[in-house]
Formats: structure tokens, sequence, C-alpha cells
């Protein structure tokens, strides 16, 4: 693997163009009514990796890249996430969000729920300023993927009996979903053959799939500093990630998270769970899956036009798994 | 006025396809996951008046009505419906509608936060199937329309200040902004003329404007039976509809609205404040209001080509006012 570039670096080929989308994405919260223009500019403070908005950026820059329809399709995808994040909050009763006050803390859950739907609405307003009707339907198609991983999740919260191809299902719903619809629809966008798009959308789901299995790793092993957000959030909400199920595998009588998982709220084997994830090797084997993905994501890239974008998604590829935060 | 018909006599222009929309919102809940398939089969349960289906084949009869894009239409902006009652429900814990437990009741209110999101993504995905953007986008404002109007009632929930612009304000947005959507889309699809299209539209939007005055007097004076939910749950939420607005000014010191509002969930209160509105003739003067918009909205119809959907708008319009359910 070659050495981790910063994000900065990897969006040079289309940074410019992200300036854009951030400055659409901040229209957005210029609405008349006063209180709703208040919670749009929480929800949207630019403080996330803009990993979406990139992908759709760079894979429109392999054939023919235009604006009218990137700046729009790259906003949307970011509402599309942005209002997810904002119901899965409210869902959780998280306080916490990128170091900052989530918005049902900071107004209540019923403003986040109407909140979430408005995003969900502006998403939809900004795919169909495209004017393409295929990329219109895939993000539908998306949202519909990543409420149906996210109810997965809801029944299956504080369950312990779950297979890894149950966890792989459910994060390719709520996760890898939506960044294979970010590349897929760049490339669409850009009137790329079909076999390309093919291999956008495999990059962006399987890059959406390490980043997943890797954002579950840093739940155990990162900073709350890193993480803007509490340790073990997932291992609390009842949520079982792969780190959890290997922890359960290896020990399968006296396990935290079993215990966890019986009487939640334990706050002693949440953090002997932390404890044993750190101190063991299955951070390693996690790891080992996140690369296998990012192997597989990247497999396929040297059949598209040799371009700075390409570069940057090898580089995407390396940031996705080797990132902190 | 005319005679009150039943709604059965009044879709009879478009019944058959009603019905085969009917079966297009039960293929929804055809879904692989099973406890996703049994909360939407829930959700879609055939219980409605399906008013805003009705309206958009009603509204296609007048000129080229092709059921191509008739169905996807009329069956999206019932499924944008039931998503928004869905999530109304979760934001008032609510535990009856129409009758039934409602979602939150029956699973919680996480779940019911997802359930509205992915019929929200479905509502999306068969407006994709019209083919026509200028429907799409309108779908998508009219959410954006929606939740703006919902925000700016739960922003307002316990406030006594407010002016009968600023309600009729909020149930354009959370009301009348989906029936004219309904009425405006199914006379674009069906090639109707700009001046048509208008006319439909303003039809849609006067007659839900009445549609929800009449609601909010009927939250008064129904029963429970009638209502399929508990009497006054409007005032035990906090919303200041018409009835309460107008009782309030009537008796602007010893008020039962007032008591209400400014300590919550006092029985004997809502209990009185039913009395009052039944014992007065503030009633007659809300449905002057509803009568009013019904006017307006029947006002041009008459420039449209006479046929039987002509007829059923005209005795639609009588319905919302006189309708006890």
């Amino acid at each position: 693997m070659s050495e981790i570039l910063s994000l900065e670096k990897i969006y040079a080929p289309v940074q410019a163009d992200l300036d854009i989308v951030g400055d659409w994405l901040t229209s957005v919260t210029r609405v008349s009514y006063v209180p709703q223009a208040k919670m749009l500019e929480h929800s949207l403070k630019d403080t996330g990796k803009k990993i979406r908005p990139a992908l759709v950026l760079l894979s429109g820059k392999f054939y023919h890249y235009n604006l009218d329809t990137m700046l729009p399709m790259a906003a949307a995808v970011e509402l599309l996430h942005t209002a997810t994040l904002v119901h899965d909050d409210a869902i959780d009763d998280s306080d916490v969000r990128r170091g900052q006050p989530t918005i049902n803390a900071t107004w209540n859950t019923d403003k986040a729920i109407l909140l979430g739907d408005y995003l969900f609405a502006t998403a939809e307003e900004f795919t169909t300023r495209t004017g393409n009707l295929r990329v219109i339907r895939l993000c539908a198609e998306t949202l519909q993927l990543i409420t149906t991983g996210e109810l997965n999740q809801a029944f299956n919260e504080f369950n312990l009996n779950q297979t890894y191809d149950e966890y792989l299902k459910r994060i390719a719903g709520k996760t890898a979903s939506l960044l294979a619809a970010a590349t897929e629809s760049g490339a669409i966008l850009s009137d790329a053959p079909e076999e390309s798009v093919r291999i956008l959308k495999e990059y962006g789901y399987n890059i959406g799939l390490a980043f997943q299995i890797v954002d579950d790793i840093l739940d155990f092993i990162g900073t709350e500093q890193e993480l803007g957000k509490p340790v073990a959030s997932d291992l609390t909400q009842g949520t079982l990630t792969l780190p959890a199920m290997l922890l359960l595998q290896r020990y399968p009588t006296d396990n935290p998270v079993k215990r966890v998982f019986e009487s939640p709220g334990l706050k002693d084997e949440i953090a002997r769970a932390i404890d044993m994830v750190r101190n063991s090797n299955i951070t390693d084997e996690c790891y080992k899956a996140a690369a296998g993905f990012r192997a597989k994501a990247i497999a396929d890239l040297q059949q598209l036009p040799d371009c700075p974008a390409r570069e940057a998604l090898y580089n995407l590829a390396d940031f996705v798994v080797q990132r902190r935060k």
C-alpha cells in the first residue's frame, strides 16, 4: 500500500468544483422560515469528509465531464447522506456527531424527523436538476436500499445471533449503496460506456464496504476526539459490528458483548469489550476484510482511461482503509 | 349545495383504475425482508379515502388519459401521503389512526422513522416511472412544502399567538400542497393546456384547504368512532387549529384552550373546549371558511371540457366540506 495522502491532496483534481458544491449546500440553508434555516445551517455545516460528492465528481472525470449535471448530483448525494445522518442520530438518541451537538439534541427528535424529510426532498429536487431519469431513479432505489439496511439493523438490535453474511448485507445497504450510487451516477452523467459504469459502480460499492468496516473498527480503537462521538457507540446501541462479532466468536462463554446485549448499559463490560478488541488481533482480521474490499474496488480501475481522477480513486481507496477518522 | 354523494359514486369514472392503483400499492409490500413486509402491509392497508390518487386520475381524464403514467403517479401520491402519516404519528406519539394501531405503537418510533423514509423513497421511485421530469420535480418540491408546513407546526406547538394567515399558510403546506400536486400532475401527464393545468392545480389547492379546515372542525365535533382516533387530538398535541383559534378570540381571559396550552394534558379543560366549540357558532364560521375555499376550487372548473370527471370534481368538492369522516 502506498503512503496515505490527505483528502485535500486526493481531491485536487476536483477541489475547485467541490468548493462550488459546498456553496450549493450553503444555498440550501437560505429558506424564508428562520427556525428551519437555523436547523439547515446546523446540519450542513462544513465538517464532514465529503467523500460522496468527491466520488461523483471524480467518477465523472473519465469521459464527458459536465458541470451542469455534476454539481447538482454531487450536492444531491451529500444531502441524501446528511438526511440519513439526521434520522440515524434521532433513532439512536445520539447527542454528538463530528464533535457537534446533533439536531435531535439541539432541537428534539420530532423536529429532527421533519428536517431529515426536508433534506430527502431537497436531495430529490437536486437530482431532478440533472435532467437524467436514470440517476433520479438510481437515487430513489438507493434510498430504498439504505432504509432497508437500517431497518434490518433496527430489527437486529441486541441480537447476538447474526452471521458475517448478514453483517455484510446490512452494511452494503446502509453504506455501500450510497457510495456506489455516487460513482455510478458520476459515470452515467459523463456518458461513460456501460463497462466503465460497471467498474466505477463496483469501485464505489467495494470501498463503501471497506469504509464501513473501518468505521466499525475505529468505533473500538479510535479516541472520542478522533471519532467526534463516544467510543463504542455501536456496542452501546446494540449494533453487532464485525469486531464485536469476532470477539463473540472467540470467547463464546464469558464475553462482554454478550453481557452488554443481555443487559444494555453495563459500562464496565463495554470498557472490557473495548480493551479485549484492542489487545487482540481482531482488528487485524477486520482490516484484512477491509483490505480485501479495497483490492476488489481497484481491481478493474486499470481498464479506465489514465487520468488524475484515476490516481485519486487509487489514493482514496488507500485513505478509506488507513484513515484514523 | 347539492346532496352529498358517497365517494364510491363520485369515483365511478376512475374506480376501475383506482382498484389497479390499490394492487400496485399491495405490490409495494412484497419485499424479501419479512419484518419490513409486515410493516408495509400494516401501513398500506386499504382503509383510507384515497382522495389523492383519485384526484390524479380524475384530473387526467380531461385530455389524453394514459394509464402508463396515471397509475404510477396515483400510486406515488398515495405513498407520499402514507409516508407523511407514518412520520406524523411517530412525531405525535399517536396510538391509533383510522381505528387501527399506528406503526409507532405496533413497532416503535425508530422503526416508524425508517419505514416512512422507505415509503418516501418508494414514492419517488414510482414518480420516475412516469418518465416525466416535471412531475418528478413537482413531487420533490411538494415534499419540501409539506415538511416546511409540518416544521412550522412543530415550532408552534402550544403557541397561543398565531394568526389566521399563519394557520392558512401552515395548512397550505402540510395538506393543500399535496392535493394540488395530485391534480396538477394528473393534468400535466394528460398533456393538458397550461391554463387547464392551472385550473386543476387551483382546484386541488383550494379543496385541500377546505379539506383541512373540515378535518380541524371534525376533530372537535366528530366521535372517536368517526375520527378513528381520540377527539380533540390536535388540541392535546398543542396544535392551534381554526376552531381553537376562534374559541381563543371569543374568550380571551377564562379560556380552556389557553389553559391546555399553558398546562398540557388538562383533560377537563380539553372536554370544556370541546363543549364550548360544539355549543357555539364557531363551527359555522369554520364551515363558512371551508365553503369559501370550495367555491374558489370550483370557480373555474366550468372552463374545462364537460365530462364525467368534471362532474366528479364538483361532487368531490361538496363531499370534502360535508363529510363526517
